[in-house]
């Protein structure tokens, strides 16, 4: 257990995701003293979601046997573009939100600041200053959960982009002539590693009759299914999804390959929900597929790891923008 | 035409391809004040290509009316990677050549300083500084030839990458299940759009018996056949050299999608032989299918155009570099 911590030296990361809201409760330091979770709900509409993302932070800090008033900020990676300047979730497509000002609502009902980034974003920080202690200069993170995205770290900063949107690595095609995807390109990366993309196959295959343990676990209609229950069912020896994660851990190899074909970085590290989860079946095939198609050389001393922070990654790198906030400075 | 110049104060810049050897004789201000182009050869091997190098540089020179006491330095932008500090081709697949000393060879035969770069590096940094004016900070350049090759700007400096080999774009694999390149992956943009794809594409097309004007052009084996030949072809009304071309722009187009998607640049500058003589059919398919494949917003703003610089782009990057080495500054 951490030491007792000061009583006004928490921050507060939040992870909001299309499926689940995890809310952690950080000290100073950045240790990790006690996390919430909840489902999204984003069928409720935007005031269900927020008031959601409220009640998870609250009961976060419960859990801790903390209170609200020791909290110094609350950091907040959103799935989709924002504006961090307003804390306005510009568009978000798994949550059906445009132009949603989350952090002022959340600022006014929590009476503690409140700051926004792209979930990605907030992740690569979180992974890059926590769990990488800010070592390496250029790194490149892939987080593969209900989408996939991605973070760049170039000379030891966080890079943007003249866009602003720099690391959507989710939608390389991978393949030309393959499905359309919802951004409007073809055969993107998220459309054959994403758990929306495994989870989608794997139904796809059952409705047309295939056998599989899931079904036993979960019944015919696979509700409720999480990236867990692949590993178990691979641990209980499901050749059917052993073969579909194994051809998901060769898409991310050679989206792998690509990335540092083009990016040269230092390291590769791999992280959310789907490499929390699977990494043990995924992390070889990744790295054997990566070294068949990378240039020669390519990737000669690129360290390629799975993230040790996992599906925390996003909590940690909120609770790093809480804090630089708070200092006065703008994480990245 | 130019002013006179000082007796010496010229650079040569000289482009090594697989297939021809170009060489530019550059006053101070980067002024071109000729060229020389012969075949490279390298079926003679290293010997007869440096000789080749060192003959294309004195009938440049003498072109001009010049001398080469007057020669300062000369760059070399060379196909493959390159130890820019000992001047060594470290491998160049389209000559044959591993670890050949060629700045060396050079230097003792001409008596006058030379350096060597990457040709796709080397073509950046000339697009960049001459036709650029260093003005955009963020900047991608895609430079189609015999191969396809990539440059970054990032913050206003080239970038290399940890490993030193970034920029490798011809490699990003666009089929996951494509044919087999020499790299080692499969589907890589390189072969579908580059003038070698293109060109097999048209012969295997040619001995199954499909008809086009190039064969009248150029008989039935298509010898000699240059990429200009495929633009007096599409301008003579060839439909199926215009959909093959097409092709290829869509390929290209998906490249940038995805470049963009990954890098947010503010500009990219597509160069090399083919965007050369063939820009009018490829630019306007490329930004098109670029457009409709980049995330919604992606493109914002970000000029997609040729470069003006065209097939002189590695002389010209090269001469940059001949350039910065005489001043004590390292280019890039």
């Amino acid at each position: 257990m951490p030491e007792p911590v000061a009583k006004s030296d928490l921050f507060i990361g939040v992870d909001l995701g299309g499926t689940k809201i995890l809310a952690g409760v950080f000290d100073r330091q950045l240790n990790l003293l006690g996390s919430y979770k909840i489902s999204t709900k984003p069928q409720r509409g935007v005031d269900g979601v927020i008031e959601r993302i409220a009640r998870c932070v609250r009961d976060a800090v419960d859990e801790c046997d903390l209170e609200l008033s020791q909290v110094k900020g609350i950091g907040i990676g959103a799935p989709g573009s924002v504006d961090t300047e307003t804390g306005t979730v510009l568009f978000a497509p798994n949550l059906g939100w445009r132009d949603v000002g989350v952090a002022r609502e959340l600022t006014k009902d929590l009476k503690v600041p409140v700051h926004l980034e792209n979930d990605c974003t907030v992740s690569m920080q979180g992974v890059y200053e926590v769990e990488l202690q800010s070592g390496p200069k250029n790194v490149l993170g892939i987080f593969i959960g209900t989408g996939i995205g991605g973070g760049l770290i170039i000379d030891g900063k966080m890079y943007h982009g003249f866009t602003g949107c720099a690391g959507e690595i989710g939608h390389m095609v991978l393949d030309f002539n393959g499905p359309k995807c919802g951004c409007g390109n073809r055969g993107c990366f998220e459309a054959f590693a994403s758990r929306t993309a495994l989870f989608n196959r794997i139904r796809t295959a059952v409705k047309e009759g295939q056998s599989t343990l899931l079904t036993e676990m979960l019944g015919k209609d696979l509700e409720d299914l999480r990236s867990g229950d692949l590993r178990k069912a691979i641990r209980r020896g499901d050749k059917f999804i052993a073969k579909v994660v194994e051809e998901a851990a060769r898409y991310t190899g050679a989206a792998v390959a690509n990335l540092v074909n083009i990016l040269g970085p230092e390291m590769v590290v791999l992280g959310g929900g789907v490499m929390e989860a699977l990494s043990e079946s995924m992390l070889d095939v990744v790295i054997k597929t990566a070294r068949e198609r990378a240039m020669p050389g390519a990737l000669k001393g690129v360290d390629i790891r799975a993230s040790r922070l996992a599906d925390e990654a996003g909590i940690t790198g909120a609770a790093v923008l809480a804090r630089s906030r708070v200092k006065g400075e703008k994480a990245g």
